[in-house]
Formats: C-alpha cells, structure tokens, sequence
C-alpha cells in the first residue's frame, strides 16, 4: 500500500536536532519519511494538516515496556520487584495463551499511540510472542521486541520454565519471521530476563546471536537492592561487570534501570557503548530507588526513558515519566539537576540513540521517518501561551490527553485524538474477557 | 436562582464514607445537598444523568493554591524556594492589577474543575483579592481564600510591602465582603505568607482574628532548609515552636508544606491539632524535600493535599498530586508506605478534614454538599475493568482528562469534559494579554 504524502501546516515545530530549533513551519512527508521542514512550503499532497496554534515534536520512544504485562495493570500494587515477579507477574504470564497476549499487547499499543508513543523496545513473556508481534504489525507502531528467556531462577511456574537450546531456537524463528517486517518498522531483540533467571550458557548463545544477526539485547539490571545482592552472592560480581565478563557489554546492550549501579558499572556502561533505560514511574513503584541520571548523563551515557509495564507503574505514559523525570534529582541534586529541555530529549532522540536509530527517528528532520505527534496546548492546563518556554509547557504542564494527532512511518495512526488502528471498545471489551478466563485459569 | 434537583443512575459510588463503600447506585440531589444515596433510587428530577459505566467519587479537596499565580504558569522554572520567590514570585505579584488577577484565578479555577477539584484553600497575593474573589464567586467552585499579609522581609517589591495595621484591615474588609458568600460556598481565611515576611505583630493580630471570627489561618511552614536556618537565626526557634509560642498553633491552623518538621514540632502538630497540607509536586519542583507523610498520618494528624501555584508545579492537578503522593514514600519506606486508598482519602475526605468541613463535603453521604466528579474510566489506560480495585485505577491509572462532569454546591460546572462556568476561550485569550502587559508593567 502506498503511503500518503502528507503536508502539516503552521505548526510549532519542536525539533529536537542538533541545534534544538524550534519554529513555526511546515513539514512534508512522502513515502513514510519527512521530505522537507521548513517555515513554509508548498507541495501537492494527499493531505493537508492545518495545526496553526499546535505544538508538533517527534513521538515518544519508549526503550523499556512489557505489552505482555497491560493485561495486568493493577494486579501487583504496592510490592517489592522479587515479590512482585514470584507471586504475580509470572504466575500471570505462565497463564497467558496466545489471544490474551494479543489484546494485552493491543491494549497497551492503545494506550501508548494515544498518549505520543511511536517507538518501543519491548519484551513479551517466554511464550506466545507471535501473537503480540501481529499486534504490532496491525497497530502500526514501530517496535522491537522479542520473547523473554528464563531457563533457570527459583519460583518460576512450570508454564514459563525453558530449555535453554530451545529458548535460543525459538527467539531466532521469532526473529527470522519478524525482524524488519514492514520495511523495518518491527524488529527483533533478544531478551534474557536478568541475571537471576539465565544460566551463563544462555547469556553467552545470547551474546553470539546478538552478533550474528547484529540486533539488540534487552534485559534488565541493577534494578532493585535484593536483587544486586543475590547476583553479587551467586556470581560474587555485579551485574553490569558479569556482563562485561562475559562479552554481553557491547553497545547492542541495552539495560532497563541501573538504579544501583557503582563506580565499577558505570564506567564499564561508558567504556562499552551499553545503553541504559531510566523507568522512574516503575523504580518508585516497585521501592526500587531512583537512577542517578544527571551523573550518568554527564559521563555521556545514551539513556532513554520508558514506562515498564503496567502492573508497575501503572499507565504507559510518556508524559508523566518525562514529568518525573524531570523533577525527581532536584530534591537531592538541587533544581537545576535536569531542565525540561534534557527530559524531552531523553523521550526522543535519546531513545533513539539507545536503540541505534538515532539516524532514522527521534528528531524532526528531513530524511527521517516520520514519527510525530501533534499536541494541542491550547487547554487552561498549559496557558498562559505569551512568550513561553516550549519545552516548560510539554514536560511540566502538557499530557497524555492534549496529543491530538499521532503519525509512525508516516501513517497518520491517531487523529482527533482518537486512535485510528486500535479499535477501543473492542479491545476494551476482549481484554476484560481475557483477564478474567486468565484468572480462572490460575484459580483453577 | 433555585438549584437543579438531580438524580445521579447507576454510578459506580465511591462513598469514601467511613466504611469506604463501593457500591453500584444512584445519588438523589436537592437544594445543592445530597438527599439520599442507594442501590436504587427513584424520584422526580429535573436533570437524570445516567452514569452507567462510570465512577462518581467526591470532588477532590486542594488545601494549599495560589490562583493569583496561575498566569505565572512556567516563568520560574528550576529555582529554589526563596530565589523563587524574590526573583520572579514576588516581582510578578508585585506587577499584578485587577484585571490580571481576575483571569489568573479564572485560569486555575479552570483547570481545578476540569481536573475534578471542587474545593480549595487558596492564597492570594497582597492586592485586588476582590477581583480572585469575583472569580470565585462566579464560576462556581467552593473555596477558603484570603489576601496575604507580608509586613516585612528583605527583597519585597514595593507594590507588595504592607503596613501592618493596613494588612489587618484590610483582611477584615475582605472577610466582611466575602466570608459567607453563597450560602458559605466561600469563605475567609487569614493568610500571612511565612515567618520571614511577618512581624510578630502581625501574626500575634492574625490570632486574635481569627479566633474573633472563627476562621482558618493560612500559612506555609517548614518548606526549604534555608526557609527554616533563616527562621531559627532570627527567632531562635523553629517554625511551629515559634507559632506555638505566640499562641497561633490551633486546629484553625493550615500549614503547607511541613517538609523538615521536627520531632518536637510534630507533637505539638497533633497536640494541637494543627493541620497539614502535603505538596509533593512543589516540593519535589523547587528542590524542597520529601515531607514524612507516612509518619505524620500514623500520628493521626488531619493532612490534605494540594497542588501549590502553578509556577512550582507546574498544573493544579490533584490526579498528578495523588499518584505521587501514593509512590513517593516507597523508596525510603517500602512498597506499603501510602496505598491508593490512602491517598484518595487525603485528596477527599481528608482535605476536607484540614478545613474543618469534614461533616459538610468530602464523601458522597446523604446531608452533605453535592460536590462531586463523575470519571470515565473506559480508557485503554485504565484497563482491564473486570475485578479491578477502583483506588488502585483511580489513583494509579486515571488522569484529569478522565473527569467527565462535575458538580460544586449542586450546580452542574462541567459536563461533557467541558466546563460550563469559565468560558475558555475568552480566558485563555485574556490570560495571554493580560501576562503580556504585566511584563511590560516589569520590564518598564
């Protein structure tokens, strides 16, 4: 299918290039890409935008969720992340089938396209995962994911428990059936849980694979206090020095969290090229802590933001983690510790760096995909408008509900703020029906 | 003009009622109070709203705003407290006329009904509070305000030092004017703005005052480290011992903030029924600190949330303020620090606890007001419905653009996610020239 060539018009267009420009123009897009930015143009397109008085910035990259886990948003309140896993999440993943993990992956593709988000890193539960890359497919949203692997670690259901030859066979047909599906808009990651639920055997087959196809690792590390020191106990090293010990530290690593890591970690980050992915929504939930990001950002660490999953944080918003992004290293680093400005990069075109696409999206440019969103401002909440600083308005004051239009890979996916390739009410209705066999499930 | 009777159908009620009944029924509406609430009600109406789908829960209580700083939203961004407010804060109130501070307040009072508040404890600068009260009166909501009083203080603008018998008097016209409007609907209360900015004159009439005509004393406390170094160096004592030393440490007594309290003034807090007001987007804004909320509330000390003004926040949104009340305290405490409930309960009934008004709003029971918000919750990002726990949606997931109508004193002020009684589009464009010309006033 041919994409429409589209040309939006009059908008207040924050870039987030290199130069930070923002200005009062026009964007035209062709063939998926932005053609041209400039204060006007004038082309023949299949469509025309008018957003004169709008705000248009580049959609969110989130670089951390788990559409697995939306069907469990509000299952796991107020626990600790080894309890939360033991006795929820994976008893709820273990029980997941292939439709309930297509809607919970609908659900949550819903939720994020409404809220700006036009690019993931995602990590889907040990089975099943096909079922949530044809939700990508479908939904339009740019993604890469893969099925978790855990073929080791206590409390782990029998559902989820894997052979470790088979996770390895079974994540490269994920990928060979799904890796640059869509002209690249999907694409594969292999996505060892953690430390505590791979064995070396596993982490090093995943090293070689991440080689071979030249695609990204994405696990978490360094998340919570409990679980440093029963890596450290086990393994008698960190996490991040495991991993560089192992030759798993390369700049295809990307780590959800690093909320404890020291010294040691944090210069192997650095040194490697590994990538690191701030979940402040999460890290509060869970008790975890909180990531020193302005040091890790001072050493030139590619950091991204994302939301997790939903029974952590429990919604899927970009705007609320760019807002407690920006306002959680001010009570210990004082209030100049992160600007608006440097919590909108990390939402953008951080996150494409950590996903080394930082060529392709995250910025509003010609050449690059067109991943966009269009906010509408113009709401008490937002005003006054006179003179004011553009990237104030987005991180402190704006939200999830002022996005009124989403295009990815120049496909307008939301207009009106209504999302055109999730249909709610039917997701809405198939995601209570699947919850609640999913329950019986487990209680019987 | 008489009030509408109206009969609320098939809700579901969240009563935060002292057994916190949850329950699917319908509330009947007469006179501006709630006559009955049950399973199932008939009787005649003139308006039946069908909330079939939807959940009905109090009008959220805010008892610390400044809606004379609602047009500064954004202009004092990343500072500290008393930077704040000499450099920017007090300069630009200093700037304010009539007009400016008639559609600042309109502005918040705007954004406080679309995000489903219905009663505040605000605080005014030190002139034109007739026209914040005017705004008041007019578009509907329930609020405690007062002008505030700052007889002294190092860096106040001249527009805004204050002779102290002026202060006083000027307090007592503007009780006489407003105290008692509409039925009680407003209300006065005495405002000195901080230790630093009061002679203790001025505080010492400010209690007599207030136990004269029986109203609240509005203040902030015990907000920044430097804010109380400073007031132990000049006075020898710290905030609250000082308040108790003169006498002003009363159950009328509202202090925002209470960050850095002692042990020593948190028992004379509860000892003296002095009450708090928790600010945890402004605290975390202007670098202030963590208040110890868990710890306070075990001490059975009445505490209510509030948004602060929106130039430290940088919304009015209780949605915002509840959920990072609710995850805050985990990091130090423990992922049971502040459940849901506990958080709902601040931004309710317990609001209303700190003003006093505990037996006339903050629950949905037969004999109180009829202020109320009606939430939307059929949203990707607050799904799955089925068997879900309504605090954990309401607090965790939901958001001020879920609120579909809400209703102050009776009146219906928004529906359809549109408020009726502030007319947007004049006061986004009012506030847009009225922040204008007030810059000029400064920069001239």
């Amino acid at each position: 299918m041919n994409k429409p060539s589209i040309l939006i018009k009059h908008a207040q267009l924050v870039t987030m290039n290199a130069k930070d420009e923002v200005f009062t123009g026009d964007v035209w897009i062709e063939a998926g890409r932005i053609q041209a930015v400039a204060p006007e143009l004038n082309a023949a397109a299949d469509r025309v935008i008018d957003a004169g008085g709008k705000v248009l910035l580049p959609g969110f990259i989130q670089t951390h969720v788990h559409l697995c886990q939306t069907l469990f948003r509000g299952r796991a309140d107020d626990m600790e992340l080894l309890d939360w896993l033991k006795k929820r999440i994976w008893p709820l993943e273990g029980a997941h089938d292939e439709e309930s993990v297509f809607y919970s992956a609908l659900l949550g593709i819903g939720e994020l396209i409404r809220s700006g988000t036009t690019t993931i890193l995602d990590m889907e539960t040990v089975r099943h995962a096909d079922a949530a890359f044809r939700a990508m497919a479908e939904s339009g949203i740019r993604a890469i994911s893969g099925k978790v692997m855990m073929d080791r670690g206590e409390d782990v259901p029998e559902s989820l428990a894997e052979d470790t030859d088979r996770s390895m066979q079974e994540s490269v047909d994920l990928l060979e059936r799904w890796h640059g599906y869509d002209g690249g808009r999907l694409g594969y990651a292999f996505c060892p849980r953690f430390v505590l639920s791979c064995t070396e055997r596993l982490l090093l087959g995943v090293r070689d694979l991440s080689e071979q196809y030249g695609v990204l690792v994405h696990t978490h590390a360094s998340e919570n206090r409990s679980e440093i020191e029963l890596v450290e106990r086990e393994l008698g090293m960190r996490n991040v020095v495991y991993f560089d010990h192992i030759g798993l530290a390369t700049p295809r690593l990307v780590l959800a969290h690093g909320v404890w890591l020291d010294e040691q970690e944090k210069r192997i980050v650095r040194d490697r090229g590994v990538k690191l992915t701030h979940c402040p929504g999460s890290n509060l939930k869970l008790a975890s802590g909180i990531a020193e990001v302005p040091d890790l950002l001072t050493r030139s660490i590619a950091m991204g933001i994302g939301a997790d999953g939903a029974p952590c944080n429990n919604t899927l918003d970009m705007y609320q983690e760019m807002k407690l992004t920006a306002l959680l290293h001010k009570v210990k680093h004082g209030p100049r510790a992160m600007d608006a400005k440097t919590a909108l990069r990390m939402a953008t075109i951080g996150g494409a760096e950590v996903l080394g696409l930082e060529r392709e999206i995250g910025s509003i440019e010609a050449g690059k995909k067109a991943d966009l969103q269009l906010v509408d401002l113009n709401e008490f909440h937002a005003y006054p408008a006179y003179d004011a600083d553009v990237y104030s308005r987005l991180v402190y004051a704006a939200g999830r509900a002022d996005v009124d239009t989403v295009l990815i890979d120049g496909n307008i996916v939301m207009e009106n703020k209504t999302v055109l390739t999730v249909d709610k009410a039917v997701v809405l209705a198939e995601t209570d029906r699947c919850i609640r066999r999913l329950l019986e499930r487990i209680g019987g």
